[in-house]
C-alpha cells in the first residue's frame, strides 16, 4: 500500500493542536503516510488576513491557537471536498452540530476503504430518544469505518507538550490499530489502542453529565467525599449505560486515559463542571450561566444528559441510573440541586448485598 | 445469638468520627448489637480534664473532634484490655504504628470467634521487604478474622454528615457481611460490601503513594492532562500490584469508594499531595516539609513507597512499577522530581498493542 494521504477536517483549538501532533508523526512513518497532511478550514477573516492564508505562511493558526507553531507540511484548504480527496485517513475534530451537514457534502467522494477517526466528544442530538453516537452518525452517511480518540486532553496542555495520555477505540484494532497508533503516538501525547469503540467514545460522552453532577455538589458546597462519591456513581451509572446500550463492553477500557482519567480532569478542570456549579451558587437559569461564562457557547454536559434522560426514559430505565436522571431534571429546573442527594441515597449501587 | 457488644479501639479524628455513626447504628439492631458501644481512650489530660471523663459526662472529644456531640451509649473505657472483654467487634482506628503494641495486649483475651474490623490506611512497616497488610498483623497476633472498611472518608467531612461512601472488605462476606454493614451504614454513610477484602486495604494504602506522584506534578507545575495520567498510571500499577502479590482481586473492587474514589479525593485533597508539591516547590526535604505542614508527624506516602519498593525489588519487579519506584526514589532523594515523568513515558501501560 502506498503512503495514506491525511486530512484533518477542522482547525479550532483541538484540531490546531492535533495537527501539531500529526505534522510531526507522519514524517516519522513515511511508508505509512504522505508527508503533507490537509486541514479543512472553515475560511475567516482576522485582522483582515484570511486565516488559511496565515497558517499556510506564517504556520500558525492565530484565531484558535495563538503563539504556537504548526508544522510546515500542514496544509490549509478552505474547500471540503477538495481537502478530503485521495485522503485514506479523515480526522474529524468539529464541533458535534456540523459533523451532519461536512458528511453530507462529502457523501459519494469517499471510497468506502477510507479511515475515519472522530476526535468529537458528544452524541448526536438529531434523534431525540434514541442516542447515537458521532462516530455512528458519520459512519451511517458516509458508509465509511470509523475509529475514535478520547481522553483527558486539555487541548492548550496538549499544544504546550505536556505529558499526556490517549485512547483510541478501533473495531478493527488488528487491521487498523498500530496505522492509528503511529499516526498520533509521541513521546508526551500516549496512545493506547483498543477495539472496544463504543465505550471510547461513550466515556468521552457521558462524563460530561458526570461533571454536571459534580459541578451541582461544588455549587452545593458539599466538600471531597460528597464529590469523590458523585464521581464513583457516575462511573458506575456509566458502566451500566455502555453495559445496556452497547453489550459486550471491556470494564478494562474504563481504566484507559477515556475512562477515569478524563471523567477526573473534567469533574475537577472542565467547563461543564463550572457552569453547573455557577448555576447552582447564583441561581440563574443556566441559559444565563452559560451566556456570560461560555461566550454564547452550549455546555455539552445539559444537552448530552437531556439525550440520555430521553433514551432512559423511552426504555423505562431512568430508576436505575438516578444520577443521570437527576441533572437532565436539575438542568431542566425540574429538580432543586440539593435533591441530586437523596436520589444518590438510595442508588441500585447500594442496594445490592 | 445475643447482641454483640462492639467495642472501638482509637478516639482519634477519625475514630471519634466513627463513633458518632456506630453509636447511631447498633440502637437500630438492637437483635444485633448491645447498645453500648466502648471506646478506648488512650487517657490524655485537657486543661486540666482527664479526656475520657470529658466524653463520658459532655459526650464532646474536645480534643480530636471539637464541636461534634458523641452519642450518649458511646462510653470511653482507658483501660485497653477492658474496654474489649466481652465484645464481638472490635473496630481497630489507631495510627498503624501502634497496632503491634495494642495487639500484643489483647493476646489471650479476645475469643477467636471475635471479628475485628479495621479502619487503618497504611501498611505494617515491621517487615522491610515483605509487605504486611494491618489487617495480617492483627490477625497473626490475635488469630481473629479481620476485616477492613475504606473509602473515600475525610474524617471531619464524615462528622459532619455530609453524604459519602465506603467499602467494607469481608472475606466471609455470607457469614459476618450484613452485620458489618448494618453497624457503618447510614443515610450519609453508604456502605458496599465485597469479599476482595485484601483488594480493598491495598487501594487505601496504595493510594498514599500515588498521591505523591500526583504532588510531584502539581510541585512542578503540570496541568491537569499529566495529573490525570499520572493518577490513571498510579492506578493501573494499584491493580497490577494486587493482582501479582495478592492473587485473585476482583477488577470491579477497583470501582468502589475505596478505589477510585478514595484515590481520586486523596490525589487532590489529601496531605500527602500536598506535602509532596511542597517538597517539589520549596527544594527542602521531605522531613522538614513534613516538618512544617504536618506539625511532625509523617505522611504515610513516603513510608507506604518505601515498603512497597522493597517488595519490588527483593522480586525484580521495579521495572515493571516504574511510578512507584519513581516514588521511592524522588522521596529519597535518589531522583530529581522532573524525572518522574520520563519514568511514565515508557510505562509498561504504554507498551502493549
Amino acid at each position: 500500500m502506498s503512503p495514506r494521504k491525511v486530512t484533518i477536517i477542522g482547525s479550532g483549538n483541538w484540531g490546531s493542536a492535533i495537527a501539531r501532533i500529526v505534522g510531526q508523526t507522519v514524517k516519522s512513518f513515511p511508508d505509512d503516510f504522505d508527508s503533507e497532511v490537509r486541514m479543512w478550514v472553515f475560511e475567516e477573516t482576522v485582522n483582515g488576513e484570511k486565516l488559511s492564508e496565515i497558517i499556510n505562511t506564517r504556520h500558525e493558526n492565530v484565531k484558535y491557537l495563538p503563539g504556537k507553531t504548526l508544522p510546515t507540511n500542514v496544509v490549509a484548504v478552505t474547500d471540503l471536498v477538495q481537502s478530503c480527496t485521495g485522503s485514506q485517513v479523515l480526522i474529524f475534530v468539529v464541533p458535534h452540530q456540523f459533523v451532519k451537514g461536512i458528511c453530507n457534502q462529502l457523501v459519494g467522494k469517499i471510497p468506502e476503504n477510507t479511515q475515519a477517526i472522530s476526535l468529537i466528544k458528544g452524541v448526536s442530538t438529531e434523534k431525540k430518544g434514541g442516542l447515537k453516537l458521532i462516530s455512528e452518525e458519520i459512519r451511517d452517511i458516509l458508509k465509511i469505518d470509523v475509529s475514535v480518540l478520547m481522553g483527558a486532553n486539555l487541548a492548550p496542555e496538549v499544544a504546550n507538550d505536556n505529558f499526556c495520555e490517549a485512547t483510541i477505540g478501533c473495531k478493527r484494532k488488528a487491521q487498523d490499530g498500530m496505522m492509528l497508533k503511529r499516526l498520533f503516538h509521541t513521546d508526551n501525547f500516549r496512545i493506547n489502542v483498543v477495539e472496544d469503540a463504543h465505550t471510547v467514545e461513550l466515556c468521552g460522552a457521558l462524563k460530561n453529565v458526570v461533571a454536571c453532577a459534580a459541578g451541582f455538589t461544588d455549587g452545593l458546597g458539599f466538600g471531597d467525599n460528597t464529590k469523590a462519591a458523585v464521581i464513583r456513581l457516575g462511573l458506575m451509572e456509566t458502566t451500566k449505560f455502555v453495559e445496556h446500550y452497547y453489550p459486550g463492553s471491556n470494564l478494562q477500557t474504563f481504566f484507559e486515559s477515556c475512562g477515569i482519567a478524563d471523567l477526573i480532569t473534567t469533574c475537577y478542570g472542565g467547563r461543564n463542571r463550572k457552569v453547573c456549579e455557577a448555576f447552582v451558587k447564583t441561581g440563574k437559569s443556566l441559559a444565563e450561566v452559560e451566556k456570560e461564562m461560555l461566550n454564547g457557547q452550549s455546555a455539552q454536559g445539559p444537552l448530552t444528559a437531556e439525550e440520555v434522560y430521553l433514551m432512559l426514559e423511552k426504555t423505562n430505565l431512568t430508576a436505575k441510573f438516578p444520577l443521570f436522571t437527576a441533572v437532565h431534571k436539575i438542568c431542566q429546573g425540574q429538580m432543586k440541586a440539593p435533591e441530586l442527594i437523596d436520589c444518590l441515597r438510595n442508588h441500585p449501587e447500594h442496594m445490592q448485598f
